[in-house]
């Protein structure tokens, strides 16, 4: 059979599943989640089998060892699956909520009932417990999902697509709602992408090529972010031992990620007092600085920001900073250079907080706090599928209620419309 | 200058002017709504004049009365847009709301707080009250839009751009918020599709084949629905009185509108009962029947509906019939032929209602009323720019609210990150 018509199938029996998901009470779905971190720790053996011939492939290609690392299916990741699993079981079940209900004056009740969104399709890179985390999100959310991940990992996603499938069944729900997508080929990936008659989400996590590719292929509604630009702007007036410890929290603690800083902006009254002794701390830290003309004349030693650097999400120890003459000119930079995802203010005056919080656009702005928080996980939503920077429908970071929709449901007594 | 980069030109002012409308409060937005009610019948005999050019062309393009009709700005016309416009003014400002506040064990406070969504883009055909409607509610949630209507209106709608422009700026308002894309080329739209970096959002309101065209072009999230073949079905044990008036309504009112009923599903134990009175009803009314083999064995006279007229949206006095043996036949038939819009149940039985609302998958799903009920203004969301069956963000009629998202807002004391 030919690839597309193999997604064009599988995506039929992902709508199929998804019908019999949305009718599952919030117990059916507890239970088989508990059940498959049982059996994922059960299939260890099995499990590691798969994923050897993934690790041997990947040593044989001359893959990076941190690579090698995040692709390894360890004991430690195995429980950390099954213990992800169980927090998943413990969130509240958004599926049914009532979220807003009214009369009409023509007497009509309207309510708006939270309900799952169908099927979901996640297309991500390497690491396999994506493939854990991801299923249990949407099966407790009653989704079915469709799972494309890399090559180099096809072998273990394989395996624990099996895993699910059996602990789904053995649990009574459709072995189908969750699906892993075996094949290599990127006709694949454009198949699920035009399938838009059975896929109501896409949700690519990736590099910027791999986003950027489903989003110009995608006739299915795409979240995603591209990359995470992140701002600290420190304030005339900041505390500066609050602003130095969030300023290193938010480059240095992880710096690969899309959530840690990559420029900081420090208002022209506070450079002279604020930057040597950060920047004595990043470069102990091992973080290279790449500073404006006006930060080098502070700080001499520091290498010159070039303009492409002010765009850069570096994912690394290396920080771009810029001395701004106010507050307006910091909004400005992050304007133009941001990435909508996170931004931060250190300040201690009422008003700045308050117009910072307004004027800036971002999914998470925060105030003195690290932009590290943008996380489900850390604000609070329980745990999240991934952060988004489109606006629609989603603006940050996605919990449960991001795999959901609202229907109107209205109970009336044989209204008719008369005009 | 090549249609591309005009297009860019004006998607980049709009994006600039989003952010200088996202930050007016709602007297600002008021005031500038209730101008622009006055200059628009004061610009009557410009607006008339302009309308003039295009419904000469309709004429020599010998388009049909019912068109030229729609294209007409008549005085009643305007005064009607200016009366939406005062409608508009007078709802709730989505914009700054708290939808929900937290505070984390850290100590964080976390807030979403309703925010615009940025830049509209609205493609449309032929009525040019379009062009002032959108333009209200997107100015109304803070937004900036470009509008793209029918090359059979272009003469009106740019003389209502330059009337809404300069209200907008006598206001104190950015003319660039409201936009109207002035070329008739394809190009144009593909252009507009492609610049997802300064438009957030795509609606295409028009037949079937523009939306298709918008969705495979578009690499901006559309919000759309491609048809409303709604089904009403009528259950065992239902009011027959009511079910009629009902149906009556549902197919009759409005024919030409998405949310009228195309298939009625009538129950084999009612049918008998209930179908001669309401087959006489509708035939007396000018509706011609379409029936299953059951339908056409109780009323003979009817013709044979063929597999073609399930899927059916006729927007027309044309109604399929069918009786279903139960209603898990009649739910059966919805999610095969159905398209996500509207659907309704006629119903003494307190369990199938209950039932037919959980697992009938339509953004708006009616128990005992009539389908033509799915719009924003009679669902009480006040106006509405659209109906929408996408799942994401927004699934049926949507309202001002609609055209907001939301941001993370985070308060803290210096909290950073520890793992």
């Amino acid at each position: 059979m030919d690839i597309e018509r193999r997604i064009l199938q599988m995506a039929r029996a992902a709508k199929d599943a998804s019908v019999q998901m949305a009718r599952q009470d919030t117990q059916t779905k507890n239970r088989a989640l508990m059940l498959l971190a049982d059996r994922l720790l059960e299939a260890a053996p099995f499990l590691k089998k798969e994923n050897r011939k993934d690790l041997e492939a990947a040593e044989r290609a001359g893959l990076s060892k941190a690579m090698i690392d995040r692709l390894s299916l360890k004991e430690a990741t195995l429980e950390g699956m099954a213990k992800g699993l169980k927090e998943v079981a413990a969130l509240e079940d958004p599926v049914g909520a009532v979220v807003k209900t009214w009369i009409r004056p023509n007497g009509l009740q309207v309510a708006r009932v939270r309900i799952p969104l169908g099927v979901i399709g996640i297309i991500y890179e390497s690491r396999p417990n994506v493939t854990v985390d991801a299923a249990a999100l949407c099966i407790k959310a009653g989704n079915a999902v469709l799972l494309r991940g890399g090559s180099e990992a096809q072998h273990s996603n394989g395996a624990l697509a099996s895993v699910i499938t059996k602990a789904l069944q053995e649990a009574g729900l459709p072995g189908a709602a969750v699906q892993v997508i075996p094949v290599r080929d990127r006709k694949a990936v454009l198949a699920m992408l035009q399938a838009e008659e059975h896929l109501d989400l896409i949700i690519p996590r990736g590099g910027e090529g791999l986003i950027r590719f489903v989003v110009q292929n995608s006739k299915i509604p795409v979240l995603k972010h591209y990359k995470g630009v992140c701002h600290v702007y420190v304030d005339e007036g900041a505390d500066f031992g609050m602003a130095r410890e969030i300023c290193f929290n938010a480059k240095v603690q992880r710096p690969g990620v899309c959530n840690a800083m990559e420029t900081l902006l420090v208002h022209q009254a506070a450079a002279d007092a604020f930057l040597p002794e950060m920047a004595a701390r990043f470069t102990e830290a091992g973080v290279e600085l790449r500073g404006c003309p006006k930060t080098r004349r502070i700080l001499p030693e520091v290498k010159a920001a070039r303009e492409a650097d002010w765009p850069a999400e570096y994912l690394d120890l290396i920080l771009a900073v810029k001395v701004v003459s106010d507050m307006k000119e910091a909004i400005a930079h992050i304007t133009r250079y941001g990435s909508s995802h996170t931004e931060a203010i250190v300040t201690s005056d009422y008003g700045r907080a308050r117009r910072f919080v307004r004027e800036v656009d971002a999914s998470v702005v925060l105030v003195n706090a690290s932009t590290r928080f943008n996380d489900g996980g850390q604000l609070g939503l329980g745990a999240e599928i991934g952060i988004s920077t489109s606006k629609l429908h989603a603006f940050g970071p996605m919990g449960l209620e991001e795999l959901t929709t609202t229907k109107f449901v209205v109970f009336g007594d044989g209204q008719i419309r008369t005009q």
